[in-house]
């Protein structure tokens, strides 16, 4: 059974849609909660929690500094928001005439016509602005989100856990249902337009609409990078003055670097996660359109097999939809200890009510037979033609979906300081920071093994099933749960800066126990949430590698390992994460080092700073902060925008497929390695703070030798779990990406024998 | 002009034995030196130095002392190596009845018989056996003169940097000169006499042979990875207690690990590594044979041509033996500024001369032009020809060369703290060991730009020019220096052993000095000799994949990486390197803990040890390190080598080819970081130890806040730079040769397919 064009279409926006709308009615419901005016009023959940709480005294005052606080938060990251994409505005500017430039002079073949070219060029440049513009969006809402939430969530945990993780939980889906929701609205908005001007050429429309996956995707490269350099720059600092000099506590309002902090786990977790997971959404689906036009899918006109991907995404949102309630209305956590299962079940139970969701989809939306292209294995023709089962898909989507789940759940075993792995991290911190560090780089190095698998398991399965489709399916089966995945993953961020508000406003130690450990479940949920995002990035990678292999013409003799183009390509792409990697771990060393100084010389130079009766010069902090981020995001940046094209043009496709492959199978493992090894860390740290377990105690709590080393590999951690790793995701990502809309190009140059081993004569 | 094959076959055997005899000659000069009996005996170039020491007192005394120290590490050495030894005399029994197994059951094909395939079962166990057994007897006598040479290194050290700094280079190529000589030699005798046996079948005969790189590599593995947690566990635990928490010097008597560490020098950084680059030079020439087996210098029987590998290597240790003679007798270092240059000159002078002699090699053994078999870019066919002129082999060796060269010079600039990267590492102490260990990590990162660079041109041009072939010669190429690699590689312990002996035999501050130069510009030349063994690693592996590749009939349509099991393969390769790291680093995280715990119970029980007035129980470390050594080497063994036999007979030789080709790009990024991160921490620490410019003592010396976080990053670099690192160019190396030798038995299991894709019907 397939379902008629017209339900198809109305499916798709209608669940987008409401997806928006029940973001807007979960602010709603956080915004219940006053920040201002006189006496606090709960929202409903929390009322029976006030009781105990009434007889404090000096509520007002607390709530209108944490009010106070809130708002500098929130300026500091709209401020470095608007500085931000002011620069990335000018950078699309500049890369929609390359896109355009380098598109439009393709000379044209196999009966298309120059204005053929043309049109390309014009629309993959206005569905690069539109992926642009929607990411940017995405981070703006995020942060706005968040920034709104973290104050009113360190007001709720005054009333007990249960009103604090609701407030943080709800604020979080705010942005992962806007996210998910305009994501795929404006999308299928595009995909309707373009289809208005493209008439028949599907081909031609879908390949133009990769450039919605390139512009979302550039956009969060130098948001992560950005991000990630401001946040770490902003923690490193103050962690290295605060806590380990002047021995202060963290978020201490003393510490002039303390609002940089809080801004930057808005700017780098949210706005810089958001635009991540954005992009994989969008790049996944582009990739999964752009292979299906050339199927028999695409070549019959079936609009609901060709929309199959977004029907995906659409029925996600509903799925998600309803799993949220159980979270925030049916059982949410009440205890400490509930808290890290609430948010674990939110990703088991969405998967487990999506998977016969997606059979649903797969038995109604495609026919039962389909044939897809694959590369060829024989010389003298582009393609072989595959016969794909519509239950096929169902195996795809479900393969990613329980492997981004099982990815989920190991990160979760790595990461969290109530298994074993973490708790032999704090035990070697008894012998000093340097065995806290050794074990804990051995942690992440072997947590790389079952992500590696799955994803192995999950590209062989798609592969085999339905070539690249297959894998795309896969990558959208792991990204059907976006909205619930980016939900508990914003999550995290929010109590963060909760804690730091409750403890700048000085709601006392009770108040900031619990903020601990909405943090703490936080710390794992951030490493699920990067689990998911390298996972997901890896399949949207491939299959856009596979994407990109077909568009320039590269059948499988040409991509074979034992040639020398490709294996050198493999050779170098492999290195270039570690070359990425090497500038944003030193920008953050170098912006670190300039905090420290700044933060140093304003507790030696401000008179009664230390003494709490003069307020720090943050904003000198947050500039900095700022400068750095701005400036130090440009080299990254540039080396993953220019390799594809100037390995591309210069060296030829065979060589570009090449530094793909290789860029994404040793990205995969330093990014998870990366994320894991500084979760650990902090939870670690946070173990031997909590002191919750006999082992625990024993290692001596706060201000003890153990919980000095355990600082220590906090800070290292810093940097590679929120600034180096989780750029390297995007950067396979977008080069994947970049490949694809430039491989016409990269064709015309010399038949994609590169230019200069054209000029040298070494064609083959 | 072709050499006649009498010359040939006596050159090679001739130039081995000039290699053996003059290292006896060198032996018999370091031997000059002695130790016992009553008045010290110097060697004729120290005696100028020899007045202005004459005056000490006690001299008798402190060299009894430097005796019996040297008497201690010694037989700690050797009784550790006689315990490994023994297991892997197991090891190699049953490795030996599974490769005779493995072999002989092969059901015949292509005109073979059941005969031919018995011959090579047992004529590769027997090459197995030779070549594990040279590798033992390398590191063995590498052990036996760098424990003889340490003593008196240091004894020497008190008449001045000149004889001291001769007395360890010499050592050094004592090992250099012997290792390449015998492994040259015993290759030589195994070709003549197999050849007996082979007749005219020279195929056979190579593919035979390839059993000695196996043999060879996998005891350099298991000699790697014992040797490295050895000598870490040892320098870990002795560091954290003695300088950490006593805050007693390195090397202090007092420290019950002291003796162990001084022998974990000698296993891990002598042993290991000689077993490495022996295994190295072995692999490569057997990888360069069995190619040249199948082109038409094989067909055609050109006995001169064949030999070419050999020749290069015969040709390359009378090119050392010259320059050794530069360093010791001609230009050696007089003062501290000079040793580094001393060491760097021997490289580059071993490469110029080099050049010219690898041109005449080539013109002379090689036909004009000859036929090379490249796998085939059609289906219907096995191999393409392509056709090779001599002075194509010459570009290639020099590739090789030039190329290692390269990659030595970049890693001193890396590594060296006479650079701007390591110092301002040492400069980032100034916050605290959280940011030292951030530009450090990063530094490693970075240092994969250029070897990777290198290592992607020579694969291209070798490939380019004469398929997997000029692959071989290009890894030739690099380890045609092998002896002078060797000698400055294996300087570095022996300077360190040095250290430790002059500082427990008190032999004084300024003495201390000289030794701790010495050791500094060692650091230095072990990171280089690190980058030619995974540079030269990286290449052997990928020519050994070439011979595997077409020994298991893999063709360049299934070899591409849009198959789904080349793609996962490759996947699942790239994460091999960092699960064996994890298992590696936490082996020597656990044995550094448990020897922390035996120093400080010692320290704790044993009265008057911190006041020196009792000795402490060094032989109880020892027992720790030998225990952890063997017992943790056998996990990650036993991943290097069952998880060829058990990818390619369960999932097909495609699927091993991803594997081989994953591990090798991803392996050599995170070996290359690991060495480089490792050694710029050790010299970061020496740097501000050594306050030698304005800029390091500003840093404030030993002792100070900025020289314990420098301690804390050399802690961690331990374990990185001389356990995990080194190890996984063994691995690379060795699941290629593994997979080399096996190849018949995997095309046996379904014809590749792999049984459970088999099973399965999975088969294409």
């Amino acid at each position: 059974m397939v379902l008629p064009d017209a339900v198809v279409a109305s499916v798709i926006p209608t669940a987008a849609i409401i997806g928006i709308l029940f973001a807007i009615f979960l602010w709603k419901r956080v915004s219940a909660i006053q920040l201002t005016g006189g006496r606090l009023i709960s929202s409903q959940n929390g009322r029976e929690y006030l009781l105990e709480e009434e007889q404090r005294g000096g509520e007002e005052e607390v709530v209108a500094k944490a009010a106070d606080i809130q708002k500098s938060i929130s300026e500091g990251a709209s401020s470095f928001l608007a500085t931000e994409y002011y620069y990335l505005g000018i950078f699309m500017v500049i890369m929609s005439v390359v896109i355009f430039s380098l598109l439009s002079i393709v000379k044209p073949e196999d009966g298309r016509t120059h204005n053929d070219e043309v049109r390309n060029g014009i629309f993959s440049t206005i569905a690069f602005v539109l992926g642009g513009a929607t990411s940017i969006l995405s981070g703006y809402l995020g942060m706005q989100i968040a920034t709104y939430a973290n104050a009113r969530t360190a007001v709720e945990a005054r009333k007990g856990i249960a009103p604090a993780f609701m407030c943080a939980f709800r604020s979080g889906a705010v942005m992962g249902f806007l996210l998910s929701g305009f994501g795929l609205l404006n999308l299928f908005l595009a995909i309707s337009v373009f289809a208005k001007f493209y008439g028949d050429d599907w081909r031609g429309l879908f390949e133009a609409i990769t450039g919605y996956g390139l512009g979302g995707s550039s956009i969060a490269l130098f948001g992560r990078v950005a991000g990630g350099i401001y946040t770490k720059a902003a923690d490193v600092g103050a962690d290295l003055v605060g806590k380990v000099e002047k021995d202060i506590p963290e978020d201490d309002p003393r510490n002039p670097a303390v609002i940089a902090d809080n801004v930057g786990d808005n700017v780098g977790d949210i706005a810089g996660m958001g635009a991540d997971l954005f992009g994989s959404f969008a790049e996944s689906t582009c990739a999964a359109l752009v292979i299906s036009a050339v199927s028999s899918l695409g070549q019959e006109h079936d609009y609901a097999g060709m929309m199959f991907p977004l029907l995906i995404s659409a029925t996600g949102i509903i799925v998600c939809l309803l799993t949220t309630f159980i979270a925030t209305d049916l059982k949410p956590a009440k205890i400490i200890a509930e808290i890290e299962h609430t948010l674990k079940m939110q990703l088991i139970i969405s998967t487990l009510l999506m998977t016969p969701v997606a059979l649903g989809v797969a038995m109604w939306a495609l026919p039962a037979e389909f044939e897809m292209s694959v590369p060829s294995s024989t010389p003298d023709k582009a393609f072989d033609t595959k016969v794909v089962k519509s239950w096929y898909m169902f195996v795809c989507i479900s393969a990613g979906l329980w492997g981004g789940l099982l990815v989920g759940l190991q990160t979760e075993y790595f990461t969290s300081n109530r298994y074993k792995p973490v708790q032999d991290v704090a035990d070697a911190c008894r012998t000093g920071p340097a065995t806290d560090i050794i074990f804990g780089l051995a942690l992440g190095y072997k947590s790389c093994i079952i992500p590696t698998i799955v994803i192995g398991v999950a590209i062989y399965v798609g592969n085999t099933l339905a070539g690249m489709f297959g894998i795309a399916c896969c990558a959208l089966g792991m990204l059907s749960t976006l909205a619930t995945g980016l939900a508990i993953d914003a999550y995290g961020p929010i109590s963060d800066n909760a804690g730091g508000i409750a403890e700048m406003a000085g709601m006392g130690e009770d108040i900031r126990e619990r903020t601990d450990a909405l943090d703490a479940a936080g710390n794992t949920t951030a490493a699920i949430g990067k689990g998911f995002a390298i996972g997901s990035a890896a399949l949207v990678s491939l299959a856009l590698f596979g994407a990109y292999v077909t568009r320039a013409r590269i059948d499988m003799i040409h991509s074979s390992i034992l040639d020398p183009r490709v294996f050198a390509g493999l050779l170098l792409g492999a290195m270039l994460p570690y070359w990425f990697s090497a500038m944003t771990m030193k920008s953050v060393g170098k912006a670190a080092l300039a905090m420290v100084h700044e933060v140093r010389r304003q507790f030696n130079h401000i008179p009664g700073l230390m003494e709490g009766t003069t307020r720090p010069d943050y904003k000198k902090c947050v500039a900095i902060s700022t400068q750095a981020a701005i400036t130090e995001m440009i080299a990254p940046g540039a080396l993953v925008m220019f390799t594809p094209v100037v390995v591309g043009a210069l060296f030829g496709t065979q060589c570009l497929a090449g530094v793909l492959a290789g860029s994404l199978v040793s990205g995969v493992q330093l990014a998870v390695s990366m994320s894991n090894t500084g979760g650990a860390w902090d939870n670690a740290k946070k173990y031997i703070e909590a002191g919750a377990t006999e082992h625990a105690r024993d290692l001596g709590g706060k201000g003890s030798d153990c919980h000095k080393a355990a600082v220590i590999g906090d800070t290292v951690g810093d940097p590679l779990k929120d600034t180096s790793g989780p750029s390297l995701n995007i950067l396979i990502k977008l080069m994947a990406v970049e490949s694809l809309v430039f491989a016409p190009f990269f064709y015309n140059c010399a038949h994609g024998q590169g230019l200069i081993f054209d000029w040298l004569g070494w064609t083959q």
